[in-house]
């Protein structure tokens, strides 16, 4: 009983990350209701894959740049360390490590963990461009900065095994408490990695 | 460091219902990896406040109809009894009565509800707007069937009071089990008015 041209609105609203038919439906009904809202994101998203585009080298955002390859800010800052390279899982993480300044290397966005349980394999993962782009710019030192989850972790190792074999210097996160957190509510694994990974004081 | 035509569209999507900061920039870096969803989605929301409207007899959504005002199919339906109106506070509750086949006469979409706490008084609610419809009308039953919780029973009360004193017959809608629930898992207020509530089988 839905007008056909809501109905595939809210078909196109449930293709959000995390969003299902009910939140889609609610996100629709306000759509409606509040028109300069819909009207504004309607001229945006018009515009958006003309003018933002995933960044050609390491796969952050990136303004599109006619002509010539579209890179982001980060892999054309010439103050960037070419030969060390910290590997993400998402856009959102490497932003998150911009944020911190920690990073003065370049990223590499992989899209996408290992997940068995997805049916995510090892062939799913971006690799071949990976070692390609390590081969290509001379990299030194790779830091993998995959998340500490399973999935993450699997990631981490499969990447460790493939760069490891190419005589890269390679590294991990730490994983531990989180500054300003309490050992009392920190979950068992998070605790026993907090005392595994100790620092040396001496 | 975001381009400033993502943060506007994550300003955007932050409007969203129930959708903060971090939720509308992962929308919005889904929208860009996902430039297939984006362009749909731009076109859609162009066109839409020019075919979908809200309905000016009741709240409900409805297509636009030129010339004239725009009616929504429930308010058109000559089948419908106009002297039956069920009030309700949002369009996902008269979208979802309309499913369940219950409801045979025409609705009123509050868009709100009484809430104290947030600042919503009588004088938010379309009181007037009501009063004129069920005069212009000639209604003579009044459903209420704002949800039952404090400000949805609020809202009832506040509405029963004005609308009890046009000689309006008044029903809310029944509030208890629902059908295939647990009685060890419902909670004490809806268990205490399944009691007080009960019907007689005599």
């Amino acid at each position: 009983m839905l007008p056909s041209k809501l109905t595939r609105l809210i078909q196109l609203l449930s293709r959000f990350p995390g969003v299902g038919e009910k939140t889609a439906q609610r996100f629709a009904l306000y759509l409606i209701q509040h028109s300069d809202l819909s009207d504004q994101l309607g001229r945006e998203l018009t515009e958006l894959s003309a003018s933002i585009v995933v960044c050609e080298r390491c796969g952050n955002i990136a303004e599109r740049a006619l002509p010539g390859p579209s890179w982001c800010t980060v892999c054309t800052d010439p103050r960037r360390h070419g030969r060390l390279l910290c590997i993400v899982a998402r856009v959102q993480d490497l932003l998150a490590i911009e944020r911190s300044g920690a990073m003065r290397g370049r990223y590499f966005v992989l899209g996408r963990l290992l997940s068995p349980l997805d049916g995510i394999g090892p062939e799913e993962l971006p690799l071949q461009q990976l070692l390609k782009l390590t081969e290509a710019e001379n990299v030194e030192e790779v830091i993998i900065a995959t998340p500490p989850s399973v999935d993450g972790e699997a990631t981490a190792l499969f990447l460790a095994r493939e760069l490891g074999r190419r005589g890269l210097k390679l590294s991990r996160i730490a994983s531990g408490i989180p500054h300003g957190g309490d050992l009392e509510f920190a979950d068992q694994i998070t605790l026993g990695r907090a005392i595994d990974d100790r620092r040396d004081l001496g």
